[in-house]
């Protein structure tokens, strides 16, 4: 039977992709309800080709109501920001499926989000590809027999860059494999991204940061690594295209068959480097906040610094200053 | 409480890695029998050393008692040969824990043996690294959401040789990676390690054997992959040190902490090739001997081949030959 489906941040990169893997088996999803912030033109354009039952809406009191209602089975969080975090608590108590991308409600309010849902047992799944590994991985795993986990990361565009001087917006916005909105793009390119996703790691799976590594992994095949206490390691692969973990999450348990890109490793080589915690401090500054429960304004520096980059008043190689100073 | 363990085929390579793995943690395991085919000194010390309950033994009929007795939880097959097929079935349907190294009782009573698995619902744990692997990764999955899996090879010695004449036997047990019993190298230097590893593989997981694909692995770090059908894949990797899936295979489905050789990632590169299938014929007999139902026959084919190579009858490159001729 189809299940009824609710995309926050329709309009976005996660909800329009998401919305690519329901228009491949319309039979599966209804799309009941679409939110966009900012972009009016497409969510109605959206709203026209889905015509949700309970419309499309740019208010946050509306989708309160909405995500609570019966008949909905599934909600996706694409949005960006904070704002919605009380649409999060509300479904993760009215016991809905949630796929979640967003990362700064993640990292903000972590520890009383998973808590909730702990309690409320609702499936949760995080739809960033890390994350989204790791949670495969431990898919039915004990988390006490985990070692360590590796998130990895491209590196961006500057990991093998003798400097980070002189960088325009045009470079930072060229990242050479996945294919996401802007500021996420900047943010892998100082690795600030990765910071973040240490901080989200520590809160979706409980993690002590201690067992949370990054690697630098430029063909961006392997998204994550469980090591577990008794040397066996299980990584998680894929093609990078978000439509993957977004497939993975809508339809949990389940698998659903798909012709999405697929990766080959014949005559491939994956490689592995330590990040540079020199050129880019970002790493550092993740464990350095969750150890000073400073993660909230981590992730609010970095915002402003992005902001400030983009808006050309300051340098790409400030931003590290800039965070570092605005945070601690 | 300390679980009770029957350990056949104790002096070879996996009998004894598995005495190792044991004495790590002398709390968790009773040794309560102990039985080898051909090494009565080495036999005898391990039977002083672990003081076993129903003792040591060379003999099959003794086995088959021992097997059933109510105390005994663990059975491990680190045997060769299918002499002992009567042990493994009666183990089986006493519904024992079973961790089973044994290759040809697998290539040729496969199908009766996995039907009296799923009858007797038994825990059933392949320890050769490759089927490990897979079952590590199954853990939990359904099986219908296999698209297909991948059997990683080193390549054995000779994968980028121009051609496999005049190569000697001390040449052909040097093996790169793996410390093993002297056939099974010499089956790896002929890639018909892995054309018998594909027919078991199609037994142990219940695959069409279009589904079971073989990858030259040199780094010898990742040991399987299971592609599912909606993009996402999954692997399992490890130091190359069969005590890792021994001791998987004696604690599951809890995982034991060890201080085991771990694998590092960081500055190293995983390669991956497509096995070249015209120097070493041996894969592509192994999907027509399933296609043909000469499972058996190729098993023991090449059995024969390696001993009149290792008795400097024929030459290395005449195994394949030897090996078609006698098989179909």
């Amino acid at each position: 039977m189809a299940k009824n489906v609710i995309i926050i941040g329709s309009t976005g990169s996660i909800g329009t992709q998401t919305l690519d893997v329901i228009r491949v088996n319309p039979g599966d999803f209804n799309v009941v309800g679409l939110s966009a912030h900012k972009n009016q033109q497409l969510l109605d354009d959206q709203v026209k080709e889905f015509n949700p039952k309970y419309g499309g809406t740019l208010c946050g009191d509306e989708l309160k109501k909405m995500v609570t209602k019966n008949d909905v089975d599934i909600v996706v969080f694409g949005c960006r920001g904070t704002d919605l975090i009380e649409v999060l608590k509300t479904a993760i108590s009215a016991h809905k499926h949630i796929a979640v991308a967003n990362k700064e409600m993640i990292v903000e309010f972590g520890e009383e989000i998973m808590r909730m849902v702990r309690k409320s047992n609702c499936t949760f799944i995080p739809v960033d590809s890390e994350h989204n590994a790791i949670f495969q991985i431990l898919r039915n795993r004990n988390k006490n027999d985990i070692e360590k986990i590796v998130l990895t990361c491209s590196g961006g565009p500057f990991w093998n860059r003798d400097s980070l001087d002189n960088i325009t917006l045009k470079d930072a916005l060229k990242h050479p494999k996945w294919k996401m909105g802007s500021r996420i793009t900047i943010d892998s390119a100082t690795l600030m991204n990765k910071a973040i996703e240490i901080i989200e790691a520590k809160y979706l799976f409980d993690l002590d940061p201690k067992q949370i590594e990054v690697l630098v992994h430029p063909e961006c095949i392997v998204h994550g690594i469980v090591h577990f206490k008794d040397g066996s390691s299980i990584a998680h692969m894929g093609f990078p295209d978000m439509r993957i973990p977004i497939s993975y999450a809508l339809y949990y348990p389940e698998v659903k068959i798909n012709n999405l890109p697929r990766f080959g490793l014949a005559n491939q080589s994956l490689s592995f480097y330590d990040p540079d915690l020199q050129k880019f401090p970002s790493i550092q500054m993740a464990y350095d906040a969750i150890e000073r429960k400073k993660e909230a304004a981590l992730r609010r520096a970095n915002e402003q610094a992005v902001e400030k980059f983009i808006n050309g008043e300051i340098e790409f190689n400030q931003i590290f200053d800039f965070v570092q100073t605005h945070t601690f």
